[in-house]
């Protein structure tokens, strides 16, 4: 009878002797891994395949999965006795009180060379000798020296007692439960801010800016709330729901100009809910591959300030009909939004859309107090923001407290002195912001997420390279197609897309798209090129540097990613 | 005393000694002598300056005018007491008849070699001596071999006595008018056709299709109606206004399915008056560029193929609501119209928007019976045309017969199988016209109108080359900059727009831009580039192989014109 040992021990030598097989078993696993709001279906049998395999399913997968996949399944799988069997072969289980450490301690142990170790529910783990047999491939990594827990939230197969029981093969140690967390600086506006994703790459502490890195946005049709990229401009607030009141201007002369104030209940119960799936992205998503051409000032976003949700929330057309302004009022060009983070001389942040754009009820405005099903986190602004459908994100103004109707655009500085693209000769000594105007809705995107920049690459069975990426337009434009190039734009090929059915001139979220392309032949490195085309036909144009401002904002030229032929 | 003889001969040798003073006389005066919708008050002035100058007003301006445009202002301002003199001293008047001519007898008279003929109200005349005089350049030889009249309508400073009386010291016979028309042939379907101006460049004679020499188009903001360009996909019918009806089908199950008729007066008089200016492109605009790249089927496209009218008529949406259809009609997903033009077949010309672009107030899509405050012509769709602002000119349905709302797309030629963009490498054996969506709103799109490509180009006085052009975009997105590079797009300055005041989200119409660009120092030759950018930042891409498509639609890459420098 074989042991987990032996299995394990096959496996390993199986994944040494056959790196192209290791290859194929992880992108046949990710696909079972992953918890897809895409495929529902599809990702409970591969929870069940995982995780409730009785022993003939098991043999099953096995025959008919060959070398695909079996070693995790079984991995995954094995019988609770087998593991205690195993325990006993292969592991020396301390009996005594295991040794204590802090999390400064893990964190030192995040890599293969210092042995990596994660903790789950106050327990830490060894798991150099597991990284290898990982169905998720490398990706465990990304939890090296700290905790399971986030990403275990993400990848749903792994909520299951034979995964827990893998685990707990490697435990070395516990968690310091006396621990103390670092004292909290009263005076540090950002002090009360929540917790973020480790996985996030953060662009600036305070305020706090990141983005997932770019593979994680196509796992997912709708991104995971912990990775949805946080862009904040100011600190942010944390404000009691129960005080909470929205302060919306009366049109001049009616009910005596005393404001319309709404609870949150009220926006919850005296509005009807409007859902609406909407991809937000930050003007300066892909502003390092800006920064690369020539220095900007700004955040360094690589290709992941942009994600999608499915939001809820009251029309703002309904609040403002309510407020009592029609369509037809003439003094009525603009509306503003003023959020209730501020910075430390007392300015809000703020921004304008026009009265145009937040009446049209096809624009689909609304006041949101649900992120993906759930209560707005704080980070993307509890208890409620504006969500502007295909427009920038600097105007989907979050934590708002006061809603004006004007008929000039707002006079914030992110209005006015900001979020607007210049001619690529424009600098600083000479820019003038009043020339350009304010950005609106965004034009057409879309950028490779797999590979990545540098990745090796190697074919697969077919002789092919899978490319995956995301394509969105703003103003409702939906994508019609995405081309990908791997000689340099010669020729290009069709990408399939796949995306919720939107209506026309209504396609406020993305497309993410995937290709097979034919692996160039003989030779050691290559670029792989994406672009987009949109409902228009508008297309990307070829390069950064003619669309290159001073702002780096913006960036939508063919996305480029140079890979390297694994040739080991 | 100077006579004109004198003037004449005096002005010739000041221009033949000048040359870079007869540029600037040149481009002086041609601001003078073209009716501009634009600017009528400078219009005006150039008029009244021109052709009612008085002895004093005549020398202030020639003193201020210096050697700039005082030859010409004297040449059109000329009294008649001198002309009368000149007659007899420089010119051999015959007393008997003059000889008769054919136009065919005129045509051979086409350039400086056989010498330049032009006929005006029946006579013929050698105005060979008087080309390097012309206020207006070379312009004059857009008329060489044949009628002055179709250019006169255009230029309206000819429009006075003194033009007339030079013009009759070149006189050299009359034209024969007992000569014969060309016998119709009845069987021709194109035999019924409307005349067009000549200085159209004739794509297609049958069926008709011709675009206006790009520098006119930038002399108007409003194209003139005879050099709006010519898009016919069939014969042109000739329609009997009083017998006309415009049948638009109910919706299901309602007034017993009977369809409404609307008579030409019905829509003029039920209906409010509804006026737009809005430009017109088709999608091959520019495809001579793409046909560079690589052939591609279709008509060969300069970049004339825009223009830009003042359009009035009934808002289709009122004629919807009065045939009974209502916003939220589930079964009205897209509205078909039919043309009354056919092929030998019997299949009308046809095709469809989307039911909520026809019903959407502020998409302004309208019946036209007006274009340019004058009756529709023949040849753009008499009596009524559709006019969908920002959309592509093939769905601006001409020669309108029957309106019908559907669930689907129209099902012609010319929407399912035509007007689609595809990716390069697609070709017409593997083709799949399904795979696209037809082409609705239009990308952004700006050209070089002046100088030509292969022009020799001399700097001005300051050292500069005046560079012109427009630029527009589809969907209502207003032109937010347009971007001019001599140095190959390596730097960019911004040009200056003009334009109509137009409302967020509905700008229709054009902007036409004008820079002077420093002169290149030391070259040969050099390109100028052009790009735009919307009001949504969208962009034009660098180059046409990448959106190269078989049927050469949509080029709306930077536009390049290469020029020459004039070292003479």
């Amino acid at each position: 009878m074989l042991t987990h040992g032996h299995f394990s021990m096959t496996l390993r030598s199986l994944a040494r002797s056959h790196r192209l097989q290791r290859h194929m078993l992880n992108l046949y696993l990710r696909s079972c891994t992953v918890e897809s709001v895409f495929d529902r279906k599809h990702s409970t049998e591969a929870r069940l395949k995982a995780g409730n395999g009785k022993e003939t399913t098991k043999w099953g997968i096995a025959l008919t999965g060959a070398l695909l996949g079996i070693g995790t399944v079984l991995i995954y799988g094995v019988p609770k006795k087998r593991v205690a069997q195993a325990e006993l072969t292969t592991h020396t289980v301390a009996t005594s009180t295991f040794p204590l450490y802090s999390k400064k301690d893990v964190s030192k142990h995040a890599s293969m060379e210092s042995r990596v170790w994660v903790t789950y529910e106050g327990e830490v783990f060894d798991i150099t000798e597991f990284i290898e047999l990982h169905p998720g491939g490398s990706r465990i990594m990304l939890a090296a020296g700290g905790a399971l827990e986030p990403f275990w939230a993400l990848y749903g197969v792994h909520k299951n007692e034979h995964v827990l029981e893998i685990l707990k093969e490697y435990k070395v140690g516990e968690l310091n439960s006396a621990e103390k967390d670092e004292p909290v600086d009263e005076s540090d506006p950002y002090s009360q801010e929540p917790s973020r994703h480790p996985v996030l790459k953060v662009n600036s502490m305070k305020p706090f800016n990141a983005e997932p890195p770019p593979y994680m946005l196509t796992e997912n049709f709708i991104t995971p709330t912990d990775l949805f990229f946080k862009r904040n401009h100011l600190p942010v607030p944390r404000i009691n729901p129960n005080d909470y009141k929205l302060e919306i201007e009366r049109p001049n002369g009616k009910t005596q100009d005393k404001p319309l104030n709404l609870t949150l209940s009220d926006l919850k119960t005296k509005f009807p809910k409007h859902e609406i799936t909407v991809t937000l992205q930050c003007a300066g998503n892909r502003r390092s591959e800006m920064s690369a051409v020539k220095p900007v000032k700004g955040l360094d976003w690589n290709s992941g300030a942009i994600s999608t949700a499915h939001w809820a929330g009251a029309r703002l057309r309904d609040v403002l009909l309510e407020a009592g302004y029609t369509e037809d009022c003439s003094q009525a060009q603009h509306v503003h939004f003023e959020g209730l983070d501020r910075d430390m001389t007392g300015t809000n942040y703020g921004a304008s859309i026009s009265f145009q754009q937040a009446m049209a009820r096809e624009n689909e405005v609304i006041l949101a107090y649900e992120m993906n099903g759930q209560e707005l986190p704080q980070d993307h602004g509890f208890p409620l923001r504006v969500i502007v459908p295909g427009v920038v994100g600097a105007r989907n103004v979050k934590c708002l407290g006061k809603i004006i109707v004007s008929k000039e655009e707002s006079g914030s500085h992110w209005q006015q002195n900001d979020y607007k693209g210049f001619n690529p000769c424009v600098d600083w000594d000479n820019v003038d912001f009043a020339s350009s105007p304010s950005i609106q809705d965004l034009p057409v995107q879309s950028a490779i997420t797999e590979p990545h920049p540098g990745q090796k690459v190697t074919p697969n069975f077919e002789g092919e390279l899978t490319v995956k990426g995301y394509a969105w337009s703003g103003g409702g434009r939906e994508i019609v197609r995405v081309d990908v190039s791997v000689d340099g734009g010669k020729t290009w090929k069709v990408a399939e897309l796949t995306g919720e059915k939107q209506k026309t001139g209504q396609a406020w979220a993305w497309k993410l798209w995937q290709l097979n392309v034919p692996f160039p032949s003989n030779i050691s490195d290559f670029t792989i090129i994406c672009k987009a085309v949109d409902s228009s036909y508008n297309v990307q144009p070829d390069t950064v540097a003619p669309i290159w401002n001073l702002r780096g904002v913006l960036n939508n030229a063919w996305h480029r990613v140079h890979v390297t032929v694994d040739t080991e």
